[in-house]
Protein backbone atom coordinates (compact mmCIF):
# COMPACT_ATOMS: atom_id res chain seq x y z
CA UNK A 1 0.00 0.00 0.00
CA UNK A 2 2.44 2.61 1.20
CA UNK A 3 5.48 0.78 -0.07
CA UNK A 4 5.94 3.26 -2.86
CA UNK A 5 5.98 6.26 -0.59
CA UNK A 6 9.00 5.54 1.55
CA UNK A 7 11.73 5.49 -1.06
CA UNK A 8 15.51 5.67 -0.82
CA UNK A 9 15.51 9.45 -1.05
CA UNK A 10 13.19 9.84 1.91
CA UNK A 11 15.18 7.37 3.98
CA UNK A 12 18.46 9.08 3.09
CA UNK A 13 17.06 12.47 4.05
CA UNK A 14 15.78 11.09 7.34
CA UNK A 15 19.25 9.78 8.20
CA UNK A 16 20.76 13.16 7.29
CA UNK A 17 18.19 14.90 9.49
CA UNK A 18 19.01 12.66 12.44
CA UNK A 19 22.73 13.27 11.87
CA UNK A 20 22.16 17.02 11.90
CA UNK A 21 19.96 16.81 14.99
CA UNK A 22 22.55 14.77 16.88
CA UNK A 23 25.36 17.16 16.05
CA UNK A 24 23.44 20.12 17.44
CA UNK A 25 22.20 18.19 20.48
CA UNK A 26 25.72 17.08 21.41
CA UNK A 27 27.12 20.60 21.08
CA UNK A 28 24.64 21.80 23.72
CA UNK A 29 24.59 18.61 25.79
CA UNK A 30 28.26 18.85 26.62
CA UNK A 31 27.81 22.23 28.30
CA UNK A 32 25.11 23.71 30.52
CA UNK A 33 22.05 25.07 28.76
CA UNK A 34 19.81 28.01 29.48
CA UNK A 35 16.45 26.82 30.64
CA UNK A 36 13.22 28.51 29.77
CA UNK A 37 10.00 27.56 31.50
CA UNK A 38 6.94 27.03 29.33
CA UNK A 39 3.41 27.28 30.66
CA UNK A 40 3.40 23.51 31.22
CA UNK A 41 6.80 23.70 32.93
CA UNK A 42 8.51 21.45 30.42
CA UNK A 43 12.05 22.77 29.93
CA UNK A 44 12.85 24.01 26.48
CA UNK A 45 16.31 24.78 25.31
CA UNK A 46 18.05 26.70 22.62
CA UNK A 47 19.13 23.35 21.26
CA UNK A 48 15.48 22.36 20.83
CA UNK A 49 14.86 25.34 18.58
CA UNK A 50 18.08 25.05 16.63
CA UNK A 51 17.45 21.36 15.92
CA UNK A 52 13.88 21.90 14.77
CA UNK A 53 14.63 24.85 12.50
CA UNK A 54 17.49 22.90 10.94
CA UNK A 55 15.28 19.86 10.28
CA UNK A 56 12.48 22.02 8.88
CA UNK A 57 14.91 23.70 6.49
CA UNK A 58 16.10 20.31 5.26
CA UNK A 59 12.53 19.20 4.56
CA UNK A 60 11.69 22.48 2.84
CA UNK A 61 14.75 22.10 0.60
CA UNK A 62 13.85 18.56 -0.52
CA UNK A 63 10.07 18.32 -0.23
CA UNK A 64 8.57 21.82 -0.25
CA UNK A 65 5.12 20.31 -0.84
CA UNK A 66 5.13 18.17 2.34
CA UNK A 67 3.48 19.33 5.54
CA UNK A 68 5.45 19.74 8.78
CA UNK A 69 4.33 19.52 12.40
CA UNK A 70 6.95 20.35 15.02
CA UNK A 71 7.02 20.77 18.77
CA UNK A 72 8.53 24.24 18.72
CA UNK A 73 7.32 25.98 15.57
CA UNK A 74 3.86 24.59 14.87
CA UNK A 75 2.41 23.37 11.57
CA UNK A 76 2.69 24.22 7.91
CA UNK A 77 0.66 22.80 4.98
CA UNK A 78 -1.70 20.92 7.25
CA UNK A 79 -3.74 19.69 4.27
CA UNK A 80 -0.81 17.86 2.66
CA UNK A 81 -1.20 14.05 2.47
CA UNK A 82 2.41 13.56 3.55
CA UNK A 83 3.34 15.34 6.77
CA UNK A 84 6.59 15.16 8.76
CA UNK A 85 6.23 15.19 12.53
CA UNK A 86 9.28 16.35 14.49
CA UNK A 87 10.34 16.24 18.10
CA UNK A 88 13.74 17.97 18.07
CA UNK A 89 14.61 16.73 21.58
CA UNK A 90 12.46 14.08 23.21
CA UNK A 91 13.35 13.80 26.88
CA UNK A 92 14.33 17.44 27.44
CA UNK A 93 14.28 16.83 31.21
CA UNK A 94 16.96 14.18 30.78
CA UNK A 95 18.83 16.37 28.29
CA UNK A 96 19.01 19.25 30.74
CA UNK A 97 19.93 16.96 33.63
CA UNK A 98 22.88 15.58 31.67
CA UNK A 99 21.35 12.13 31.18
CA UNK A 100 21.92 10.70 27.68
CA UNK A 101 18.46 9.25 27.11
CA UNK A 102 17.19 12.18 25.08
CA UNK A 103 16.54 11.48 21.40
CA UNK A 104 15.37 13.15 18.23
CA UNK A 105 12.12 11.79 16.80
CA UNK A 106 11.38 12.08 13.10
CA UNK A 107 8.16 10.69 11.62
CA UNK A 108 6.47 10.76 8.26
CA UNK A 109 2.69 10.39 8.18
CA UNK A 110 0.43 9.56 5.22
CA UNK A 111 -3.15 10.73 5.58
CA UNK A 112 -2.47 10.97 9.29
CA UNK A 113 -1.02 7.48 9.67
CA UNK A 114 2.65 7.22 10.74
CA UNK A 115 4.38 5.19 8.01
CA UNK A 116 8.00 5.87 8.99
CA UNK A 117 9.66 6.70 12.29
CA UNK A 118 13.22 7.27 13.42
CA UNK A 119 14.49 7.44 17.01
CA UNK A 120 18.08 8.68 17.29
CA UNK A 121 20.44 8.98 20.27
CA UNK A 122 23.71 10.70 19.38
CA UNK A 123 25.77 9.81 22.51
CA UNK A 124 25.33 6.06 22.21
CA UNK A 125 24.92 6.30 18.43
CA UNK A 126 21.80 4.13 18.59
CA UNK A 127 19.34 4.73 15.77
CA UNK A 128 16.02 2.94 15.37
CA UNK A 129 14.22 3.04 11.99
CA UNK A 130 10.70 1.74 11.50
CA UNK A 131 8.93 1.66 8.14
CA UNK A 132 5.37 0.41 7.65
CA UNK A 133 5.49 -3.17 6.36
CA UNK A 134 9.22 -3.61 6.99
CA UNK A 135 11.30 -5.02 9.82
CA UNK A 136 12.47 -2.35 12.25
CA UNK A 137 16.24 -1.90 12.48
CA UNK A 138 18.54 -0.69 15.24
CA UNK A 139 21.64 0.84 13.70
CA UNK A 140 21.05 -1.29 10.61
CA UNK A 141 20.31 -4.62 12.32
CA UNK A 142 16.83 -6.15 12.37
CA UNK A 143 15.27 -6.28 15.82
CA UNK A 144 12.21 -7.94 17.32
CA UNK A 145 10.08 -7.62 20.42
CA UNK A 146 10.61 -10.48 22.85
CA UNK A 147 8.11 -13.23 23.56
CA UNK A 148 6.27 -12.48 26.79
CA UNK A 149 2.77 -13.80 27.13
CA UNK A 150 1.65 -12.69 30.58
CA UNK A 151 1.56 -9.50 32.60
CA UNK A 152 3.10 -11.37 35.52
CA UNK A 153 6.28 -11.85 33.50
CA UNK A 154 6.21 -8.43 31.88
CA UNK A 155 8.31 -5.34 32.47
CA UNK A 156 6.13 -2.25 32.12
CA UNK A 157 7.56 1.23 31.65
CA UNK A 158 6.29 4.79 31.90
CA UNK A 159 8.26 8.03 31.95
CA UNK A 160 6.73 9.52 35.12
CA UNK A 161 3.50 9.34 37.11
CA UNK A 162 3.11 13.12 36.88
CA UNK A 163 1.95 12.86 33.27
CA UNK A 164 -1.19 10.98 34.31
CA UNK A 165 -4.39 12.60 35.56
CA UNK A 166 -5.50 11.17 38.94
CA UNK A 167 -7.96 8.84 37.17
CA UNK A 168 -5.32 7.69 34.68
CA UNK A 169 -2.83 7.19 37.50
CA UNK A 170 -5.28 4.89 39.25
CA UNK A 171 -5.69 2.80 36.10
CA UNK A 172 -1.92 2.66 35.57
CA UNK A 173 -1.30 1.66 39.20
CA UNK A 174 -3.63 -1.31 38.89
CA UNK A 175 -1.99 -2.42 35.65
CA UNK A 176 1.52 -1.89 37.02
CA UNK A 177 0.69 -3.98 40.09
CA UNK A 178 -0.27 -6.86 37.81
CA UNK A 179 3.11 -6.67 36.07
CA UNK A 180 6.29 -8.39 37.21
CA UNK A 181 8.54 -5.35 36.98
CA UNK A 182 8.16 -1.60 36.51
CA UNK A 183 10.53 0.95 35.05
CA UNK A 184 10.21 4.73 35.33
CA UNK A 185 11.91 7.28 33.13
CA UNK A 186 13.17 6.81 29.63
CA UNK A 187 10.81 8.74 27.33
CA UNK A 188 11.14 7.40 23.75
CA UNK A 189 13.79 4.97 24.97
CA UNK A 190 11.05 2.88 26.53
CA UNK A 191 9.48 2.26 23.12
CA UNK A 192 12.88 1.73 21.52
CA UNK A 193 13.64 -0.78 24.28
CA UNK A 194 10.34 -2.54 23.61
CA UNK A 195 11.24 -2.81 19.92
CA UNK A 196 14.66 -4.18 20.91
CA UNK A 197 13.08 -6.92 23.04
CA UNK A 198 14.04 -5.50 26.44
CA UNK A 199 10.73 -4.07 27.71
CA UNK A 200 7.28 -5.63 27.24
CA UNK A 201 4.76 -2.86 27.84
CA UNK A 202 4.76 0.94 27.83
CA UNK A 203 1.72 2.89 28.96
CA UNK A 204 1.59 6.68 28.95
CA UNK A 205 -0.84 9.57 28.66
CA UNK A 206 -0.71 13.20 27.63
CA UNK A 207 1.51 12.57 24.62
CA UNK A 208 1.46 14.88 21.63
CA UNK A 209 1.73 13.74 17.97
CA UNK A 210 5.43 14.65 17.90
CA UNK A 211 5.91 12.41 20.96
CA UNK A 212 4.28 9.27 19.53
CA UNK A 213 4.21 9.39 15.70
CA UNK A 214 7.79 8.21 15.23
CA UNK A 215 7.31 5.44 17.79
CA UNK A 216 4.51 3.47 16.16
CA UNK A 217 6.40 2.32 13.02
CA UNK A 218 9.41 1.39 15.18
CA UNK A 219 7.28 -0.65 17.61
CA UNK A 220 5.08 -2.30 14.97
CA UNK A 221 7.92 -3.10 12.57
CA UNK A 222 9.53 -5.06 15.42
CA UNK A 223 6.40 -7.13 16.00
CA UNK A 224 4.73 -4.96 18.63
CA UNK A 225 1.42 -3.17 18.80
CA UNK A 226 0.84 0.50 19.59
CA UNK A 227 -2.63 1.92 20.11
CA UNK A 228 -4.56 4.38 22.22
CA UNK A 229 -6.30 3.26 25.42
CA UNK A 230 -9.36 2.22 23.39
CA UNK A 231 -7.37 -0.05 21.12
CA UNK A 232 -7.39 2.30 18.14
CA UNK A 233 -4.21 2.42 16.06
CA UNK A 234 -2.31 5.65 16.71
CA UNK A 235 -2.45 8.44 14.17
CA UNK A 236 -2.46 12.22 14.02
CA UNK A 237 -5.39 13.28 16.18
CA UNK A 238 -5.19 10.44 18.70
CA UNK A 239 -5.90 11.65 22.23
CA UNK A 240 -2.40 11.12 23.61
CA UNK A 241 -3.09 8.09 25.78
CA UNK A 242 -0.91 5.33 24.38
CA UNK A 243 -0.05 1.72 24.98
CA UNK A 244 2.74 -0.20 23.30
CA UNK A 245 2.91 -3.96 23.76
CA UNK A 246 5.39 -6.59 22.63
CA UNK A 247 2.60 -8.68 21.13
CA UNK A 248 -1.16 -9.01 20.75
CA UNK A 249 -1.66 -11.34 23.74
CA UNK A 250 -0.01 -8.91 26.13
CA UNK A 251 -1.87 -5.98 24.57
CA UNK A 252 -5.17 -7.74 25.15
CA UNK A 253 -4.35 -8.42 28.80
CA UNK A 254 -3.35 -4.81 29.41
CA UNK A 255 -6.44 -3.48 27.62
CA UNK A 256 -8.60 -5.09 30.29
CA UNK A 257 -7.19 -2.49 32.67
CA UNK A 258 -7.22 0.46 30.27
CA UNK A 259 -10.72 0.02 28.86
CA UNK A 260 -12.36 -2.61 31.07
CA UNK A 261 -16.00 -1.96 30.27
CA UNK A 262 -15.78 -0.44 26.84
CA UNK A 263 -17.15 -2.30 23.83
CA UNK A 264 -14.41 -0.42 21.98
CA UNK A 265 -11.70 -2.31 23.81
CA UNK A 266 -11.15 -4.65 20.89
CA UNK A 267 -8.05 -4.11 18.85
CA UNK A 268 -8.91 -2.43 15.58
CA UNK A 269 -6.84 -0.99 12.76
CA UNK B 1 46.49 14.39 54.26
CA UNK B 2 45.50 11.73 51.74
CA UNK B 3 47.35 13.37 48.88
CA UNK B 4 50.05 10.75 49.01
CA UNK B 5 47.67 7.84 48.71
CA UNK B 6 46.07 8.51 45.35
CA UNK B 7 49.09 8.36 43.09
CA UNK B 8 49.49 8.00 39.35
CA UNK B 9 49.55 4.21 39.54
CA UNK B 10 46.24 4.04 41.34
CA UNK B 11 44.63 6.49 38.93
CA UNK B 12 45.98 4.62 35.92
CA UNK B 13 44.66 1.33 37.28
CA UNK B 14 41.25 2.87 37.93
CA UNK B 15 41.04 4.04 34.32
CA UNK B 16 42.04 0.58 33.11
CA UNK B 17 39.39 -0.97 35.34
CA UNK B 18 36.70 1.34 33.95
CA UNK B 19 37.85 0.55 30.40
CA UNK B 20 37.57 -3.17 31.11
CA UNK B 21 34.16 -2.75 32.75
CA UNK B 22 32.84 -0.75 29.80
CA UNK B 23 34.02 -3.30 27.27
CA UNK B 24 32.20 -6.13 29.03
CA UNK B 25 29.08 -4.04 29.68
CA UNK B 26 28.81 -3.05 26.00
CA UNK B 27 29.23 -6.63 24.84
CA UNK B 28 26.16 -7.63 26.88
CA UNK B 29 24.24 -4.37 26.45
CA UNK B 30 24.03 -4.76 22.70
CA UNK B 31 22.16 -8.06 23.01
CA UNK B 32 19.49 -9.34 25.35
CA UNK B 33 20.65 -10.62 28.74
CA UNK B 34 19.43 -13.44 30.90
CA UNK B 35 17.76 -12.06 33.97
CA UNK B 36 18.01 -13.64 37.39
CA UNK B 37 15.84 -12.44 40.24
CA UNK B 38 17.51 -11.86 43.60
CA UNK B 39 15.64 -11.92 46.88
CA UNK B 40 15.28 -8.12 46.68
CA UNK B 41 14.10 -8.40 43.05
CA UNK B 42 16.92 -6.29 41.67
CA UNK B 43 17.91 -7.79 38.32
CA UNK B 44 21.40 -9.19 38.14
CA UNK B 45 23.09 -10.17 34.96
CA UNK B 46 25.93 -12.27 33.77
CA UNK B 47 27.60 -9.02 32.80
CA UNK B 48 27.46 -7.87 36.42
CA UNK B 49 29.44 -10.90 37.51
CA UNK B 50 31.93 -10.84 34.67
CA UNK B 51 32.67 -7.15 35.25
CA UNK B 52 33.18 -7.55 38.98
CA UNK B 53 35.40 -10.62 38.74
CA UNK B 54 37.49 -8.85 36.11
CA UNK B 55 37.91 -5.74 38.27
CA UNK B 56 38.73 -7.82 41.34
CA UNK B 57 41.41 -9.71 39.43
CA UNK B 58 42.96 -6.41 38.31
CA UNK B 59 43.11 -5.16 41.91
CA UNK B 60 44.54 -8.45 43.15
CA UNK B 61 47.25 -8.29 40.49
CA UNK B 62 48.37 -4.78 41.45
CA UNK B 63 47.47 -4.35 45.11
CA UNK B 64 47.09 -7.78 46.73
CA UNK B 65 47.15 -6.12 50.16
CA UNK B 66 44.12 -3.89 49.52
CA UNK B 67 40.64 -4.84 50.68
CA UNK B 68 37.77 -5.22 48.20
CA UNK B 69 34.02 -4.82 48.69
CA UNK B 70 31.85 -5.69 45.72
CA UNK B 71 28.15 -5.97 45.01
CA UNK B 72 28.29 -9.51 43.68
CA UNK B 73 31.12 -11.31 45.46
CA UNK B 74 31.28 -9.77 48.93
CA UNK B 75 34.34 -8.62 50.87
CA UNK B 76 37.98 -9.63 51.24
CA UNK B 77 40.59 -8.21 53.68
CA UNK B 78 38.04 -6.13 55.53
CA UNK B 79 40.67 -4.89 57.99
CA UNK B 80 42.84 -3.28 55.31
CA UNK B 81 43.12 0.52 55.58
CA UNK B 82 42.67 0.88 51.84
CA UNK B 83 39.58 -0.82 50.43
CA UNK B 84 38.17 -0.74 46.91
CA UNK B 85 34.38 -0.59 46.63
CA UNK B 86 32.91 -1.83 43.33
CA UNK B 87 29.53 -1.64 41.68
CA UNK B 88 30.05 -3.52 38.41
CA UNK B 89 26.79 -2.20 36.91
CA UNK B 90 24.96 0.60 38.66
CA UNK B 91 21.51 0.97 37.13
CA UNK B 92 20.95 -2.67 36.22
CA UNK B 93 17.26 -1.95 35.60
CA UNK B 94 18.24 0.56 32.93
CA UNK B 95 20.91 -1.80 31.59
CA UNK B 96 18.40 -4.58 31.11
CA UNK B 97 15.82 -2.24 29.61
CA UNK B 98 18.30 -1.06 26.99
CA UNK B 99 18.67 2.44 28.46
CA UNK B 100 22.27 3.70 28.43
CA UNK B 101 22.31 5.28 31.88
CA UNK B 102 23.97 2.34 33.60
CA UNK B 103 27.52 2.93 34.83
CA UNK B 104 30.37 1.21 36.59
CA UNK B 105 31.30 2.67 39.97
CA UNK B 106 34.81 2.28 41.34
CA UNK B 107 35.79 3.77 44.69
CA UNK B 108 38.82 3.65 46.94
CA UNK B 109 38.29 4.20 50.67
CA UNK B 110 40.87 5.01 53.34
CA UNK B 111 39.86 4.04 56.86
CA UNK B 112 36.30 3.90 55.57
CA UNK B 113 36.32 7.33 53.94
CA UNK B 114 35.89 7.45 50.14
CA UNK B 115 38.96 9.32 48.80
CA UNK B 116 38.57 8.49 45.11
CA UNK B 117 35.56 7.71 42.96
CA UNK B 118 35.00 7.02 39.28
CA UNK B 119 31.67 6.92 37.42
CA UNK B 120 31.93 5.53 33.89
CA UNK B 121 29.39 5.23 31.07
CA UNK B 122 30.73 3.33 28.07
CA UNK B 123 28.04 4.23 25.48
CA UNK B 124 28.42 7.99 25.82
CA UNK B 125 32.07 7.64 26.86
CA UNK B 126 31.47 9.94 29.84
CA UNK B 127 33.82 9.36 32.75
CA UNK B 128 33.74 11.28 36.03
CA UNK B 129 36.75 11.14 38.36
CA UNK B 130 36.71 12.59 41.86
CA UNK B 131 39.74 12.62 44.16
CA UNK B 132 39.67 14.03 47.71
CA UNK B 133 41.12 17.55 47.66
CA UNK B 134 41.13 17.85 43.87
CA UNK B 135 38.75 19.26 41.29
CA UNK B 136 36.44 16.62 39.83
CA UNK B 137 36.82 16.01 36.10
CA UNK B 138 34.43 14.80 33.41
CA UNK B 139 36.41 13.06 30.67
CA UNK B 140 39.43 15.12 31.69
CA UNK B 141 37.76 18.53 32.01
CA UNK B 142 37.20 20.21 35.36
CA UNK B 143 33.55 20.54 36.31
CA UNK B 144 31.64 22.39 39.00
CA UNK B 145 28.22 22.28 40.60
CA UNK B 146 26.03 25.20 39.57
CA UNK B 147 25.02 28.09 41.81
CA UNK B 148 21.49 27.52 43.10
CA UNK B 149 20.62 29.03 46.44
CA UNK B 150 16.99 28.08 47.01
CA UNK B 151 14.88 24.96 46.86
CA UNK B 152 12.32 26.85 44.79
CA UNK B 153 14.87 27.12 41.98
CA UNK B 154 16.31 23.67 42.46
CA UNK B 155 15.94 20.50 40.41
CA UNK B 156 15.80 17.50 42.74
CA UNK B 157 16.36 13.95 41.55
CA UNK B 158 15.76 10.46 42.89
CA UNK B 159 15.89 7.14 41.07
CA UNK B 160 12.46 5.83 42.10
CA UNK B 161 9.97 6.24 44.93
CA UNK B 162 9.97 2.47 45.50
CA UNK B 163 13.35 2.65 47.24
CA UNK B 164 11.89 4.71 50.10
CA UNK B 165 10.04 3.27 53.10
CA UNK B 166 6.59 4.86 53.55
CA UNK B 167 8.02 7.25 56.20
CA UNK B 168 10.95 8.18 53.98
CA UNK B 169 8.62 8.66 51.03
CA UNK B 170 6.58 11.14 53.05
CA UNK B 171 9.70 13.14 53.90
CA UNK B 172 10.86 13.08 50.29
CA UNK B 173 7.43 14.16 49.01
CA UNK B 174 7.47 17.24 51.25
CA UNK B 175 10.98 18.16 50.13
CA UNK B 176 10.20 17.51 46.47
CA UNK B 177 7.12 19.73 46.68
CA UNK B 178 9.33 22.58 47.91
CA UNK B 179 11.60 22.18 44.88
CA UNK B 180 11.09 23.80 41.48
CA UNK B 181 11.56 20.65 39.44
CA UNK B 182 11.81 16.92 40.03
CA UNK B 183 13.52 14.21 38.04
CA UNK B 184 13.02 10.46 38.45
CA UNK B 185 15.38 7.76 37.25
CA UNK B 186 19.06 8.07 36.58
CA UNK B 187 20.85 6.16 39.36
CA UNK B 188 24.48 7.36 39.60
CA UNK B 189 23.83 9.70 36.68
CA UNK B 190 21.91 11.96 39.04
CA UNK B 191 25.04 12.54 41.14
CA UNK B 192 27.21 12.86 38.04
CA UNK B 193 24.73 15.43 36.72
CA UNK B 194 24.91 17.30 40.01
CA UNK B 195 28.71 17.41 39.74
CA UNK B 196 28.37 18.66 36.15
CA UNK B 197 26.13 21.54 37.23
CA UNK B 198 22.88 20.18 35.78
CA UNK B 199 21.00 18.96 38.87
CA UNK B 200 20.94 20.65 42.30
CA UNK B 201 19.82 18.02 44.79
CA UNK B 202 19.67 14.23 44.93
CA UNK B 203 17.96 12.45 47.82
CA UNK B 204 17.79 8.68 48.10
CA UNK B 205 17.56 5.89 50.66
CA UNK B 206 18.44 2.23 50.84
CA UNK B 207 21.81 2.66 49.13
CA UNK B 208 24.65 0.26 49.78
CA UNK B 209 28.35 1.25 50.09
CA UNK B 210 28.99 0.17 46.49
CA UNK B 211 26.15 2.48 45.42
CA UNK B 212 27.42 5.64 47.14
CA UNK B 213 31.17 5.39 47.85
CA UNK B 214 32.29 6.39 44.36
CA UNK B 215 29.80 9.27 44.30
CA UNK B 216 31.03 11.32 47.26
CA UNK B 217 34.48 12.26 45.86
CA UNK B 218 32.89 13.13 42.51
CA UNK B 219 30.23 15.35 44.11
CA UNK B 220 32.51 17.00 46.65
CA UNK B 221 35.39 17.59 44.23
CA UNK B 222 32.94 19.56 42.08
CA UNK B 223 31.93 21.80 44.99
CA UNK B 224 28.97 19.81 46.28
CA UNK B 225 28.18 18.16 49.60
CA UNK B 226 27.16 14.55 50.16
CA UNK B 227 25.99 13.32 53.56
CA UNK B 228 23.50 11.02 55.20
CA UNK B 229 20.09 12.33 56.33
CA UNK B 230 21.61 13.44 59.63
CA UNK B 231 24.29 15.54 57.98
CA UNK B 232 27.13 13.10 58.58
CA UNK B 233 29.70 12.75 55.83
CA UNK B 234 29.24 9.46 53.96
CA UNK B 235 31.61 6.60 54.66
CA UNK B 236 31.60 2.82 54.83
CA UNK B 237 28.95 1.96 57.39
CA UNK B 238 26.62 4.88 56.65
CA UNK B 239 22.97 3.83 56.81
CA UNK B 240 22.21 4.25 53.10
CA UNK B 241 20.07 7.38 53.29
CA UNK B 242 21.94 9.97 51.28
CA UNK B 243 21.63 13.57 50.19
CA UNK B 244 23.84 15.30 47.65
CA UNK B 245 23.57 19.06 47.25
CA UNK B 246 25.21 21.54 44.88
CA UNK B 247 26.31 23.71 47.81
CA UNK B 248 26.06 24.19 51.56
CA UNK B 249 23.12 26.65 51.47
CA UNK B 250 20.96 24.23 49.53
CA UNK B 251 22.06 21.33 51.73
CA UNK B 252 21.01 23.25 54.84
CA UNK B 253 17.58 24.03 53.38
CA UNK B 254 17.00 20.39 52.44
CA UNK B 255 18.18 19.13 55.83
CA UNK B 256 15.26 20.96 57.45
CA UNK B 257 13.04 18.36 55.75
CA UNK B 258 15.28 15.34 56.30
CA UNK B 259 16.11 15.89 59.98
CA UNK B 260 13.76 18.65 61.14
CA UNK B 261 13.93 18.15 64.88
CA UNK B 262 17.27 16.46 65.30
CA UNK B 263 20.13 18.28 67.05
CA UNK B 264 22.31 16.17 64.76
CA UNK B 265 21.01 17.99 61.70
CA UNK B 266 24.06 20.23 61.55
CA UNK B 267 26.57 19.50 58.87
CA UNK B 268 29.58 17.76 60.32
CA UNK B 269 32.64 16.17 58.79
Amino acid sequence: LQAGIIDKQIIALTHQMADAAGEIQLRYFLKSVEVETKADLSPVTLADREVESTLRAMIEAHYPEHGIIGEEFGSVREDAALKWVLDPIDGTQAFIAGIPTFTSLIALTHNGIPIMGMIDQPCSKERWLGIAGENTTLSGNKIHTRPCDSLANATIGTTAMKYFTPEQAEIFEALKNACGNVLFGGDAYLYAGLASGKIDLVVEAGLKPYDYCALRPVVEGAGGIMTDWQGNALKLGSDGRVIAAANAALHAQAMKFLAPSSPKSLLRF
